[in-house]
């Protein structure tokens, strides 16, 4: 693909002129205005020659992927993605959110917000609209979880993170909290990332059960393509035939698209074991593989939990976790992350 | 699950008062309004000691899948679902749908639609909505993709299927065509199934790329427990680690399924294989092991289409496959469906 | 690869002569003699411009896969093996070859043998050495149950195929029986096909059950290296994650393989799917896909099986699988295989 | 099953009296006579009721899974594996095997086998027979391969392990290495196995490709069970749907496996990724997870290794690992094992 990056100077003449140009040589070509650059994309074999030289033009790329904004080749290094602030996904050490699977009521979510937060987890999770297998299945509070979310981010200072599964409770959703994130189910949702290109929210993106690392960057690109750059990755464990865990949580596409992509990366160790045991040494792993972040299932009572038990942890399971954690990020810290001390060869 | 079905000639009083003494012991329920039956679903655990002596209730069954609208154990037998007069799914021989990937133009459609008329197919397939893996790929027509369906239907007095992708989609196409399909990826896009469940439409349901066929059930009963009955399973091949093949045609679910569910279940060799010469002993293979119906790819030009050329057959290739289509059809219709005959024994 | 295929007339001085010119060039090459033809097998980059010409040289072949003599490219069409006389792999009616999974007594397998002979089945299995997932389940009668199967060979008339998994197993065994079976999990026990490849009896080399098309291939590759061409591949399920049957049949391999290999390709619905209740209807999708053969699982007493009764059939069941494959062997037989007519285009 | 496990003391005649009245009550057993304890395994439904008070028993354990003697529910806690004098796995820090993936010459082991020594390195690896994938490869240096390990060993002072492929193989190799490696596609090589079982040396048992936790255990009680009871675990990926990566290093097995086996548990990450550039991050994050060891591959010039250039790290990217491995080795050290820390809730 061709990707045209326009300098931040540009004016909507020059982005005018430059599409033009493009669709003068017989291609269709889409425009995207995000918050930082503004882009136009081509297809393959539109003809580029007179384009460089046009007033506002930073750079033309050719890319081979398919996700030419979410690659490394457009957009060179790590690209931090700011929640709130001093919360920053992308530089520093991992960000650890922490909460419930769903919000089930406000003395659950209060209660478990404070304990994560002195634990030391930064944002706080919890699903107000929840994709069930089956439909006699909990659904989640919906809107009343929404505000319960709000009261619980006022009351402890974390930003929220929540949910979303349909383009209509993308944007009801989108201006009451701080992330929405997008379930494996609904990782190929097209008209859900499409709304999702239009809102300014940061994003976190679930990769898909069975999605390759190359889908789960599309998927990302249409939110990118849609102007919105937030997004956030977050690996979630991938099906495979052992059944012992719950999913098999894929590592090594950390460093992997820490290669390929700017975008952060971090891990979901509770949905990827299934299992409370597993949940402590999957989370070092994933620091010391080069995660941005964490994103943990913790309730006040796990035994009484309305979904999601048997892989939730207690406030003091959590506690325990943080410590260990950090002992990791020094660890990492130390000399850079893992993976670009390997790619510095 | 507990399901309480009523009897045809009950009346809303009688299930009001089912609901009320399922509800007096302390467990929620749902009430399923469907057109040839009504049905009270409440959780395991619901004491309905009192419930069978009730009028107008029919039966009171007690099942342990997540599925209980789909399964035989609730309703036995196959339940063929009606599309178009004399165009049954589950009932006589196997029903073939075919047209091309995507709506590309009057023309293409229209030749298309009177080729796969000619040579046997029954129903008309064409996609407006596309769901693209990356966002600068060809979406589909849309609406004018829709109009041109209905010209076509009308052309070739073929009914038509086309895919919707999000709950706003689907109200809005629901009147213009005969059967809505959901892609593999939108299997658990609960959203849009609850929507699917409200419409008078019947859906076709594919599987999930990495769905067991519980899952796959399971995403059927969101679509039942709405009130929808006429639901079509789609197999069309799962995500494996071979990729000679763009997925593996898992043929195994075909007589599974008949020995779970009442719901008609159809194959698509296209998708599956990815590959124009495996269609025909795909579509053969799979008629062989009891399916209702196949879903194929043709193409009036598959060089020249804008989506899966090298899987779709042109009209000559087609006719090829349904004379010797209808040879394996003959063999099979000679003793009933496979698996009914393993079944008696 | 380099491939030259020698004359049939050609003497082993030619073949030295070629072998000489080759390995001038600084290559290292292997001679494979074969029953029917001996090929000199050369890496990538040797120069072969002076051989075409060298006495007995029938044709030079370059062929990019890793497995030219199993393949198409080097020895065209199909290559039929023949087992004994009259009953012959890849030529003609699929071949079913049928017995107990396991030899268990004189009395088990005789009244087995009479049983599938009458209903049709042209090949007896049984298994005197079983590979067991752990080392307190019965391992099979051992050289008893050889003998056994020679008995039960001379009472029923029919040929006998037995699994073998160790390269000494394999050079004890193959006088006393008509094929050599490699099961899945030795699919890549190099030491073992590599005795095999030395052996004068045809091999059935079962699919591995992670095993990619070009493995299986590979592994194929080594038996026919070693100079034995008589082999015959058997799609037995793969490994996915759906738990619901034992493995996952993929047929699609049946035409796949048949557009890029000679060897025969057989079937194996009893372990690919692991219910009595789902053999028969992929028993009937494996023939209408193409397969050049069966492998099934029949026990007088399933009940009383000491190893996989669950999916074995009673010789009424199997008598009643086979009527119906001859009805859809007919049907396919009408037009030349499936894959040939598609191919024919 | 029923493990009857005998005192350290017990005599022969003890062991005897036990296994008599075992098969009175009817059922087969099998004696275990290891180096440490010796038991009687027998199958469910035993009548063991007058066991308990024969002399010389310690205990009698009735345990639920197929790996009794792999099991913790038999043989408590963590048990290490000693290979030589100070190298121990399974206790106190990891210890890191590295080594060319094949023994190629002289020079090239040696100047391997002194860098990863002077990097911290405990154990040699290097392999002489090569599983290859197809015939043509270079299959390894065979026993002149093991002459040079030899060499190697006394030139490092380090342990060393290598492959072997058949029963033959294995005791031919045995008496010159000090680790026997079972590779991936050999975990289910039974007769392989049993011939380890017998052996008097330690055995790394990497994981199939597609093996569960189960199958993977139950291929190590092969080994138990003949009396051998210094087994390793080696989790070196398994094969998933994404292609990006040669493998899926599947790192929740290692806290999983420690809550069910005994045995020492390491990582391949070579292997697993087959990317140099992953191999970094993959092993720090099996460091994190409570990997007893790691198993890399180090080439003294990668790009001109016969196989597997592509994943081995040349001397000075291996000692850049070590320094970063050492650092989250003390990070863990500080509180005992992930696994452990979160079980002892």
């Amino acid at each position: 693909m061709i990707v045209v990056e326009m300098a931040q100077n540009s004016t909507g003449i020059d982005l005018e002129r430059v599409r033009e140009s493009v669709e003068r040589s017989g291609k269709s070509c889409r425009v995207v205005s995000g918050r930082e650059a503004s882009y136009i994309v081509a297809s393959d074999g539109t003809d580029t020659s007179g384009v460089s030289a046009l007033p506002g033009v930073r750079k033309v790329n050719a890319v081979s992927c398919c996700y030419p904004l979410a690659s490394r080749a457009v957009r060179p290094g790590s690209r931090p993605v700011e929640i709130a602030p001093g919360v920053v996904l992308g530089e520093g050490d991992p960000v650890v959110m922490a909460g419930p699977c769903a919000v089930e009521s406000r003395d659950q979510l209060l209660e478990t917000a404070l304990a994560v937060r002195k634990a030391g987890a930064r944002i706080l999770r919890g699903g107000a609209f929840k994709p069930r297998s089956h439909p006699y299945a909990f659904q989640g509070l919906g809107s009343e979880g929404i505000a319960l979310l709000k009261e619980a981010r006022k009351a402890s200072g974390l930003p929220v993170i929540t949910e979303v599964m349909s383009p209509e409770e993308a944007e009801w959703v989108a201006p009451h909290v701080d992330i929405l994130q997008v379930g494996a189910r609904n990782m190929q949702n097209f008209s859900l990332l499409k709304v999702l290109g239009r809102l300014d929210r940061p994003v976190l993106l679930k990769r898909g059960m069975a999605a390759t690392v190359e889908e789960w960057l599309q998927a990302a690109e249409y939110i990118l393509a849609g102007g919105n750059d937030r997004v956030i990755l977050c690996e979630r464990g991938i099906r495979s035939f052992d059944q012992n865990t719950r999913n098999t949580l894929d590592l090594g596409v950390i460093p992997l698209l820490k290669s390929l992509t700017h975008l952060p990366v971090v891990a979901d160790p509770s949905h990827a074991t299934g299992r409370r045991d597993l949940v402590l040494p999957m989370s070092l792993a994933a620091i010391a593989a080069g995660a941005d972040g964490l994103l943990v299932e913790v309730h006040c009572d796990p035994g009484a939990a309305l979904c999601d038990g048997p892989q939730s942890l207690d406030p003091e399971e959590f506690s325990r976790l943080m410590t260990a954690a950090k002992r990791i990020m020094e660890a990492v810290r130390e000399e850079g992350t893992p993976w670009e001390r390997m790619l510095a060869r």
